[in-house]
């Protein structure tokens, strides 16, 4: 009787909460693979593989249905949703093309949501991408605040949605250069009510919209988002959650298992060589060498943090367009055991970035969105696991971030409090 | 001041308690390298590198201290410790010549304590190896459990050891055929006394000697040892310790690692295929396709048992001279991701099996005179971590045996209930 | 001018002749994309990439143009042309979809020349795939060659063929017990007159039946096929060219230009290690032990021939469904260089094999009808660069074989001596 | 009776001439093993494996033996040749303890062979390296080249040598920037005399310095060397031999056969990527940007010149210390094959830079002294297969190189014709 309670209660919620998922840079392969991933578990096409919320550990927690969440973006290119998944098919030999045709209409219907990318000034290395046509050319920061920030809200406003959550998959950055007008919120607006465009940089524009509009901002990729200090301030006075960054889809989430593993058994890392070739617009924007720096500083970090000193790490990234959506990385290890042996290990890992990083968005979304409901605000640390450089945790062990979560989800922070937020809402 | 005291009583204890190490197979290249390891450690020409009981979160247990541990062991062939580091010096190309020679004093003293093996009847895939006149030939398996236990009884009496720990590091056997007089140790005995060699296989005889002799027990190989009803029967009425079995040094170790991410970030494993390849004796002895059968067996349900599936599992052994010590293990694993996407992850591991084996057995010793000084009895789940198939505990997953054992160093079960014991002692 | 006078020619040329490709296994994945890729190639939908014969060495032959080609067969599955491409674009992710589409009239066209299999008596590890229906079961040799004969001579007659060429691309064999009835033709055919299904393995029936119908055979598989002395000193009586056995496209390819780098340097092999999965009928085959037999002697064998001496070899087969048309295959290979240095190469191949497979099929049909054309008979040894275990040669350096075909293509062996022969036809 | 005279004559000639190898760089791990192993090979305490000259085709040419081979060379650190083996057998796991011993005093006395490098003004990457006290500084190229010149006449004729060889096994320079003065030589040695030390690189006026001692020079190094218009127009007027340039001992010499497969099959090289990592000094050089630029191209051109098309092809290169002398090399294939299937091929190579270098350097000692002997001058195509950018010849295609080298032995250029010339002198 319990059951059919509950099954009663989620049948009500499903009916009762919709939410947005935002993508910003929706045109590329994550975003395609997101819609058409989010469309085809609606329509029971595909199955939860590769979705963390598919498993039984997450079976009773109340998480929103595929079927509940709308899908809208930002992105300077014309390449639509149906454009690029059909681009991935025919490139990498991936996703049957009878899927593809039955979730065509509704990702047609999604691209009406893609608004143009705001572009402050004249920004180079995503100039080349900008087709002409799709762009919101802004003068000051401010101003592209505010587009991004009604953008948001006429998307909310027209699906009548109960909370959006933004989601940056777009292009990575290179490093952010301090200022002195990073220091505080105000100092901040004030500067960007300036014509420069250098005072930050895109994604963190995002972010500031983002809040703007009261809604969740998750940053996937390496670029700076919301990890500037006067936004960290602004974005604690919004009703708004937040996490980021960086999703740990490859080479890094095998990091974050095998250097926790030769910690353990006492054996000491001396060198640890990863190779990484890609052929994916990433890639593209990776072949610029000051925004690759970004991208292998998030991947290098990683495993001095974990095994508590410092062996030699390198990381390098190739751009490779035969490779299409797919992604090569080899990885050397090179580790002493006992009485001075040298021994190692390599690995390739063989995966599709998209196909890999799209299910976690659509998880990073489920459980942003649950958080929401709950009635909980502020920085999501449980959701660590996700991530190679995680918001305000320094803990880089994959399993140990693995029970950041359970515990969540078992301590019934999901199930036991939501009810009775549900019920009020 | 708190630290002077301990100091002061680790020192005392480390006069009073001395402990033997019995190895069975002791000749092999895991004996060399232990008695090596153990000699090295005592005269600090070896870092602590490859030992888990060195790592920091060992420090304050109060382990014994490598200076008290004595070796000795059964061997059926003439090679000694000595020998068989020279070979594999030359052979492999490790361990410095250095601190061979400075340690050939104490490994020629141990050597002195190393007993013929003893061979019930005509036992075949051992014959080949047992050179002339290393060998203790019995005619019922109850002659070959007293020769045993008399042997572990002189060593315990020469040296005045606290506690001898037996560990069978001896080369692998077929799987066992059940027999009804497996089912108490009555009936087993029984049956033990007539001239049949078929009654039991080596190593169990070996596991029942030490018992009869009140010796720790632990099972380093996939070989049957103690995993017989009636001889657990029988440990449960003695005064040990036991645990095993299949030390996780490898190939194995990598799978309870990676089996567990797959897993958590719901990537379905279609299919995982290891191959081995490797030089020793080891090796040679898994060139007999019954004995190989006892060691796969041992490497491949873990995947299925970690992940709750059943994915294709294929693990090969191949023997082949020219690697010496080292093997190499190439695991291809192919899995499938979101949308039905099939990727793969191939690692190679090159590692000598001796070097990642000995450190491992060393920790074992020292954690089981730990538990035995303790005054514990019985089975140590928390030591799971250290096999392929550990004894009464269903968990596979590294991460979680890793947790049962700091569960066990951080709950004070070592230090805070030590002293006490000790001081009485 | 010769140039338009040649181009002339070869205009009246492909107007004139018509060749048969008869393929024994015609309903698996190497037939289908054969069938396939013939017809692509006529229509302009493929280019000649992974054809020898594409390239530029091969231009003024006057090799038969791929329209000139009809297929057909024999299968004992009712699997057709059309339904095993499907299956290799949906399991396997190769071939565009609007490819097959294209061509989708021609397969089925084709299809209608396939005829049933012919088994003989009780023949066992075929049973399994033989649907009902689509075999003749005929129960003596004589019969069973006698149907196959005369399924060419109506497939020549219904289409005008000037030649047939059949190619063995059906599932791999046991290897032969050699009987006095192999010694003369006179008593084979003796013995296939009686009930027995023990006197040739089928691969030879269907090799007798080419050449009963004068039609040439090759044999692309380890199976027997004509290397039975029996049948060679038949194939001398008729009016055929004959070549094989075994096609070298993946793994022993990569052998045959590896080893002799290693000879060349003069660094020793100690020991090659060959692992092979793969997820087709091949392997399925495969996995019946006494069939691998056959195909790891073709893969093992070369090595040596081509050093000199006998390194420790081990190649080792497994089936994995999950890898559907695609195989990999895992090599280490360990070698000694100055001063007694152990070094190590490994590499990993990732290859469809019906894809690599079905260009040199192609390749083989138009060099035996280049050769018929011109007016030779016999074995044809300077195609063996494409088979592991080449008829009559003892040349395994790939290089060398290379020489073979191109001192063939240069010496005017095509070219030069067709015209005359062509024009008198 | 002919054989002995052969015989007989050989014995003379081994008694008549002594050439000299004078190594650039000697203090390396390649001089080191150059200089150990012409030990260990008079002393028969190593085997020809590694060595090509080893080969039974080279058997019969004369060759002189290792025992009439005198080292010397230059260097600018202290580190000598039992040095540096010393640490190679330390650090790298190589070469067995008692073969350095028993080579010691050779080592030593040619140790005295050894002259201090010519430093010509403030060259930057090399001083870091340039222990204090073993360098000669000078202040014109003039200079430089005159010491080097007088350094070498002072060694033959200490050891009244035949002929000395000289051969650059110093580190990688940066690539030249051309220059008017390198058009003639009369130009170039007017510039040597000023102060300037742009003119030219110290690979180079090594070069001229051997020259101008009539000394033949090999660069088995991608430096400059000889590779100047005005250098190349000054060989031609001395007695001497010369080739270059560039080592071929891994990576590279893999690319070489497997190119040409790939061609051979019509299979479309889509992408090559390289990424070697290595840890000796010549790694520690390359990672300086500017002098990997040279090794890189080197490397790279390669695989484009054997196929006749350009695929995407991308070389990196880490300086790794804990690899010591190993160097590990990852390539990754992607290719194209029948209708657009994409597959790949992925090798790793795990060899000791200076075991696989030091058997060639002799090589070409010995062959380089049998065509001097011979009564040839100038360049020597024949010796191409030993190198990545071989000196006026295009063909990068291994066994093409290989046949050159064979056409060589075989056509007697060797024996044939030295009997006379050795008679006369």
């Amino acid at each position: 009787m319990k059951q059919d309670k509950k099954q009663n209660k989620k049948q009500k919620k499903t009916t009762q909460h919709r939410y947005g998922l935002w993508l910003i840079g929706a045109g590329g392969g994550i975003g395609g693979t997101v819609a058409l991933g989010l469309a085809a578990l609606s329509k029971k096409l595909a199955d939860t593989t590769g979705l963390v919320t598919g498993l039984p550990e997450f079976e009773n927690l109340g998480l929103t249905d595929p079927e509940n969440i709308v899908v809208g973006g930002h992105e300077i290119r014309k390449e639509g949703f149906h454009e690029s998944i059909q681009g991935m098919h025919l490139e990498s030999g991936v996703i049957g093309a009878n899927v593809i045709d039955a979730c065509k209409t509704t990702l047609r219907s999604w691209q009406r949501n893609v608004r143009p990318g705001v572009v402050l000034g004249g920004r180079n290395h995503i100039h080349k991408l900008a087709d002409q046509g799709n762009v919101k050319r802004v003068s000051t920061g401010q101003e592209a605040v505010n587009v991004i920030a009604e953008d948001l809200s006429a998307f909310r406003k027209k699906y009548k949605l109960t909370h959006v959550i933004v989601i940056n998959i777009a292009s990575s950055e290179p490093p952010l250069t301090p200022r002195a007008e990073h220091a505080t919120y105000a100092k901040l607006w004030k500067a960007l009510g300036t014509k420069s465009d250098k005072i930050l940089p895109t994604s963190s524009l995002y972010a500031l919209g983002a809040f703007a509009a009261d809604c969740s901002y998750i940053n996937f990729t390496p670029s700076v988002g919301m990890r500037v200090k006067a936004i960290e301030e602004y974005a604690k006075t919004r009703d708004v959650l937040y996490i980021g960054r960086d999703g740990k889809t490859g080479e890094t989430l095998l990091k974050s298992v095998l250097a926790p593993l030769f910690a353990m058994r006492h054996l000491k890392i001396l060198s640890w060589i990863g190779h990484n070739v890609l052929g994916n617009r990433d890639g593209e924007i990776l072949s610029n060498p000051a925004v690759k720096v970004s991208k292998i500083k998030s991947k290098e970090q990683l495993v001095s943090r974990i095994v508590g000193y410092q062996p030699v790490t390198r990381t390098s990234i190739e751009y490779i367009p035969s490779l299409a959506d797919w992604k090569v990385a080899w990885d050397y290890v090179h580790f002493e055991g006992f009485l001075g042996t040298k021994m190692n290990l390599q690995f390739t890992w063989t995966g599709t970035d998209s196909i890999l990083a799209a299910p976690l968005v659509i998880d990073l979304a489920r459980l942003t969105a649950l958080e929401h409901t709950s009635g909980r605000r502020g920085a999501m640390p449980h959701l660590s696991c996700f991530f190679k450089d995680p918001y305000n945790v320094d803990e880089h062990n994959f399993f140990e971030q693995w029970r950041l979560l359970i515990d969540y989800v078992t301590c019934g922070i999901g199930t036991d409090q939501e009810p009775g937020s549900t019920d009020e809402a």
